[in-house]
Parts: structure tokens; sequence; C-alpha cells
């Protein structure tokens, strides 16, 4: 069952993109509608923005590698995106997939599409699960 | 001289960084007075917005490379980020700075430090400067 | 019709790879038969080896879309390499796919597979066409 | 006092480099005087030639955060290179910086010059330090 995770830090608050783990296919998700806050001076999607939103839609993935939840801690260690498309408004969903790794690091991908299907933006990142001794 | 680019874009007002150019060194600088709204569940600078402050300095380091207004624009092309240490509370500044390229494409690195000297992340991407004709 | 292409420059030669074009799918494709010259000292795949594998199948992708020979030549602009698992000797391939871009810049991902189905090592990267007029 | 790295592995052998350490700055040092055998076909340097002198000077670095043999092994997370300009013919070195990193993780950056000045390539990386128990 697909669960929605809003406003959790600062950032998303301030952004407003909404996270959703649950999904069939194991795969974590990320959206945000844009509007005039989520652009950059050529009236399309901001780089920055497009980034935030494929690294915690890859987080979440990280996530669900521990829990149903997709709240387990995961930092990024590094992240490498490709712009491949501008993204004009609407509704833009990155979806997020675990591609290898071990115990503490995980290699995840994700994939920015808009709504109208074109493809936005890739990423291919390191994550690291948050030692649980780190966390009290 | 330095000159200041503020709220230049929707997402600049709404993250609230300001972008510098004229320094003496050649760099653009982009910095950020950290507060929560930019912080991540871990209480620390969220990836998204560290990548945001290494990407503006390097679009501006690119821009520099045409006239000294910092505004030229660029694209970013790929981007990869090296998330280092954690960014916590005060000012943190990225400087960009050109490594090579033509005409079109420029190399770009930037290094995002916390103001008590700590290394954030870098990063190294290729930026793409906007044809003329399409800016009309 | 698959084609291959041999020994075509003197480090295709040192290595003894193979590209494949052809393919009913439109991927390139490259492959190697793994011997003691292209391991590191954990006796498993060299990093070096497997990037130039990656970045072959990358290239002749790019290829690909501009004839059927996988010979345009195209130059690597910026490549990133995620290391998944080991390469233990055996047959390893890479498959290239072109994910977006335009005239002159097209963005390429390649995945490393062992032959017994291990995922090794995938590769995002930015290419360019090398203009005909710096080929005479 | 400076040591040299020779033959150590196949790949080291089949493409001739060699690896320095012991340099009074602390960076780990790559060579190759390069020949036919590391050219493309448009007689410059081969990326995956270049990417194996970035990634081998990178792991050599790490090593030499554990004692200053720099065999100590590191395995490559994942790598980013940037292909700024192009190797000619002659002597390129490549000199890998540890930037930051915890025991375990290192973030490390590479540049390659030719023996002319110019910059070749850089780039940065992810490494992971070999734990001790899976050596015996």
């Amino acid at each position: 069952m697909v669960s929605e995770i809003r406003n959790e830090t600062g950032t998303q608050k301030l952004i407003g993109y909404v996270i959703e783990v649950g999904h069939i296919d194991g795969t974590a998700r990320c959206w945000l509608d844009l509007d005039a806050r989520h652009l950059n001076r050529h009236n399309v999607l901001h780089g920055g923005v497009a980034t935030m939103l494929l690294d915690s839609a890859s987080g979440a993935a990280g996530s669900l590698t521990v829990d149903d939840t997709g709240k387990a801690p995961f930092l990024t260690v590094s992240l490498t995106t490709q712009f491949v498309a501008s993204g004009l408004p609407g509704r833009v969903t990155a979806v997020g997939r675990v591609t290898g790794g071990g115990r503490s690091l995980k290699y995840i991908t994700a994939e920015l599409h808009h709504e109208d299907g074109t493809l936005i933006a890739t990423s291919t990142g390191v994550f690291k699960r948050v030692p649980q001794e780190k966390l009290t």
C-alpha cells in the first residue's frame, strides 16, 4: 500500500516535495508540482531542485532495503546527475532503484520524469546507511 | 569590485542564497546562512541544498568567462557532488572555478566550505553556454 | 546483423576487447574474455579495464545515432563509473544505451555484466560528436 | 624518499604505468610514457587509459593514509572523470590527493597533466579501505 511522507524536514517543507513508498515494484518515489519557486532564470526546473528530488527518491529507496517505512536514515556519499532535458511546469516524479551494494553502502539510480513522459534527469549515487549507534 | 546577485530566480528567492562575482581571484561564489529550512532530518545541511550552492557557484563561474556580470546563461550538463562532511548551521560558501573547456562546454569545479573552515562538499561538472539565438 | 570491430586502435589491440554493433535492440556492446592481464592485485577485474569497456560500449552507442557502422567518432566529455561488484575471470560484456541529448551532446549509460549474470559496474556519461571539419 | 611500484599487477604490466609514493607533498603519483598502444583512433590518449592512471594515483593516495608503502589495498567505489583536453604522446602523470573521509571511506581527487603542463583530465572518487579480515 502506497504511503506518503510529507513535511518531514525543514527542506522538504520549504520545497514541498512528497516521498512515496509502498509501490509494488519496490521503488521509492519523490514528486513535486512545479511552480515559479522551483524554476531557474530560463523558466524551467532548477537543476538544484531536480537533484534534490533524485537524491530524496534514492535515499528513500535505500531505506526500503532496511524496512518498509522508507525512513531508515541513509546519507548521500556521492551523487552524479545528468540533466537530460528541460523540466516544464507540471508534476515531476523521481523514481529510485537500488542496483547493488552491501550491508552499509548502496548503489542507487534514479530517473526524473515529467508527467508528460519526458525524461528530465537521471542520477547515480553511492549511499551509506547511518549506523544505529550514531542515532541515539 | 564584488557585486551580489540576489532574488534573480524563483528558486533563489525560495532558498535565499546570494551569488557574488567580482572577486580578484576570478572565482564566483555562492553563500547561504543556514537555518532550519535548509536542514535534513539529521539537522545538517540538506544534500540537495548543498548541490544547489555548488551548481550556482559553478554556473556563475562559467558566466564570468563571457563577461563580468556573472549572468550570461549557462546550463548544467552533468554534475557530480561528493558529500565530504556535515554542514552545521552558520554561513556556508561555495567557490566555483573553471578548469578547462572550449567555447561552448566548460569544466567547472566547486568547493563548499563552512565559515569555520570545514570542507563540506565538492563538485565537478560540465556546463554549456546557452546559445544566444535561444535567448530571444 | 551483428558485426564486430576488432583491433581498431592501439589500446584495443593491447587490451583485446571486441565491440559489437547491429544488435536488434539498438545497443552497442563491448566484451572481453578476462585473463591475468586484466586483473588487479585482488585478482578481480581492474577498475580501469572495466571503465574502458563501459566507455567503449558507450561511445559505440553514440556512433549508432549517426550511422550503423558504430565508427562515427564520439569523444567522452565526462564519465562516472560505479563499481558494484567484483569481476571474476570469464567473459564480461558492457552494453551501452543512449538516454537522451541533442545533435552534438549525448547522454549514454552502460552496464557491465559477467557471463554468470552478475552486474559488475555501471556508468553514465556525456559524449560529444566529433565535428566533421575536425576529421579532415 | 620517492619509491616506485612497478609490475605489481597483470594490468600494470600490460599498460606499463609506474606508481610513485614518498613525495614530500604527501601525494601519490602514477605516470606513463605514452606510445601507440595507449592511443585511441584520434591518436590521442585513450580515455580508458587516462582513467586507469587517475584511478591508480587515487588508490595509492588512499593507501598512504594507512602506511607509507602505498600498497595498503583500497577499492574504488565510484569514480568520475572529466576529459578536459587531448593527451598527446609524451609522459603523462596523475597526482592523487585525499580531500576527506573517515576511517573506511575516502574522497580522493586526481589530476592528469602532460609533461608540457597541459591539464588532460581530472577525477573525483570514493574509495574504500579493504578490511583486513578480507585479506587473509
